[in-house]
């Protein structure tokens, strides 16, 4: 890691269990996974926190002295210049930091990234980027809940977007993009999907594979997957609940007699191994994706695991160039009011 | 049961196995369950389908020698006025059967159904709903599929229906309602769901209890769950495939060792009553609600026990007036164009 490489700004104050949970996965990131952060926040907590772990000499805190409720949306962001998010994104738009990762409000974060960074040329909106746990590779879902509405040529930027996400995160050639619809042929669907099929289909530079279904999402039938943010957010929550339901029933079955919870005894290592697995994948951060500068997005509830994951996908997607990625792929597209 | 209740009417031509496994599950839901069913397609097929059960005696035969293909959506079986489950609709718009049964194209069942039994007074469009397997009752998210575009007021509509198949279903007095959308707060979600939300706090005789997201969906937060066919459809789709991947993924894990295999082998009993279980409530069958009669629709790749539990949800339907209900909830409510 060189050492001219700006740190990546951690807003410090955002999430569930800010900042104490924060700090501990900022620590993380920096001992395991020997990455170079700054903490955004309140000098005066965040050095008790980093006291805790025996840290205050290894990770620079950058003041706010304020911080967006985690019940603040768009609007209230920008009244908030000082918010720890806000100060967080000014230190990206500066250079003095290569990521801002946040497990703040997601519509607060998305609105000051908006406002502070601005979105890259060519981008009408940028779009929250979530990494589903397929194999070999994550499957890209976006939008997964900036965009309520949106116009059908947004999908296909999404589709570059997700695009620049899988070939600079997991060095893919020709991502297979997917639009996520209820039936594998072009006429099934709402106007919006139906317009956007063939916006796809006709998109140079976009690997468009066609319709996938929501049973498609875990399948690694397609590497990026593009819909609304209103049926992404929908479709996320869905899995998270469904996944958590089917160990909840499951771990009851195991144990549910004597001679099953003895052979539940037998299995407890690797019954941990994957809840521990599934749970980061899970809470591993969503990548806004359209912004001059990478912002990774935590879950609200993450802890220490989940924000250190956070911290690294952030490095990751940074050092490989995701904004000139995008860049690239939008500026060789044509524009979008030449589509039809 | 009463020898005067006219039999369920079974598509025993739709489906992707039919007619074998639709026989089979005719004969389970008679010979296990004590339903009465009449076959509908091909006699010379079904004949000896049910001479392979010992069951000719026990099932008759109506003749219908068409059937719809599973790729055949809505116009096309608007064409086809004597295939199976046009004459299955024929029977039960006569009286000669108390519902029909299919697992047939979903498209088509829906299409066929508005066509021959035509909606009831004041439902603007039929909706698919399907009971999710929470406790201590399921959950019934309509609609999943019938409307890929829908009005504010159809969801009003969709909460009516929903809580009328509660009432009847599982006998709850006042079904809690809830709204699916990406937040909790009324502002959250598209200009669709904010609208209906309104709608929904303003409707008398439903027990709006607000808005749900995708991860309620088997929390038992609500016991109706109202959205648009495209959204339905697509959670439901991701809810089955999330379920599935964290079955297989839990399946490696408890066996991917000796010891965690001795364990397994432990638990099979166990594990195999869930799997049979979740199996036949995921594949349970939709009830097609708002039409001038009862109609399930099974999952296409029904077997027979997906099929008997059809079946039984069809008899159970029709048993306890679920169409009368539905025809009460509405007469009752303010007409659609007075709530704006």
């Amino acid at each position: 890691m060189p050492d001219s490489e700006p740190p990546i700004a951690l807003d410090a104050m955002g999430g569930d269990h800010a900042p104490h949970e924060i700090v501990a996965g900022a620590v993380h990131a920096v001992r395991e996974r020997g990455l170079p952060i700054v903490l955004v926040g309140s000098p005066r907590v965040l050095y008790e926190s980093l006291a805790d772990h025996d840290a205050t000499s290894e990770i620079p805190i950058i003041r706010a002295e304020e911080a967006l409720a985690m019940d603040e949306g768009a609007l209230a962001s920008l009244r908030r210049p000082r918010s720890s998010i806000a100060v967080a994104c000014h230190l990206l738009r500066r250079g003095d930091a290569s990521a801002v990762v946040s497990a703040g409000s997601t519509g607060g974060v998305v609105a000051t990234g908006k406002l502070r960074l601005k979105t890259q040329q060519s981008v009408i909106r940028p779009a929250l980027a979530v990494a589903l746990p397929t194999r070999p590779t994550p499957t890209i879902l976006l939008d997964a809940g900036a965009n309520a509405e949106v116009k059908p040529e947004m999908l296909v930027q999404f589709a570059h977007l997700g695009s620049a996400y899988a070939e600079t995160a997991y060095g893919l050639e020709t991502p297979r993009v997917g639009l996520l619809t209820i039936g594998s042929e072009p006429e099934k669907g709402n106007k919006l999907v139906k317009r956007a099929h063939e916006l796809l289909r006709a998109t140079p530079g976009i690997h468009f594979v066609g319709n996938v279904e929501g049973h498609d999402l875990l399948s690694g039938t397609a590497d990026v997957i593009v819909t609304d943010g209103f049926t992404g957010n929908i479709a996320l929550k869905t899995m998270e609940g469904a996944v958590r339901y089917a160990f909840t029933e499951l771990s009851e079955t195991i144990t549910a007699s004597p001679m099953a919870r003895m052979g539940a005894l037998m299995q407890r290592g690797r019954l941990k191994d994957l809840s521990r697995r599934l749970d980061s994948e899970a809470y591993g951060g969503a990548a806004l994706l359209g912004l001059n500068g990478t912002v990774v997005v935590a879950h609200g509830a993450s802890k220490a695991a989940s924000v250190s994951a956070a911290c690294e996908l952030a490095a990751t997607l940074s050092r490989k160039g995701i904004v000139a990625r995008i860049g690239e792929r939008l500026s060789t597209a044509p524009r979008p009011h030449r589509l039809w």
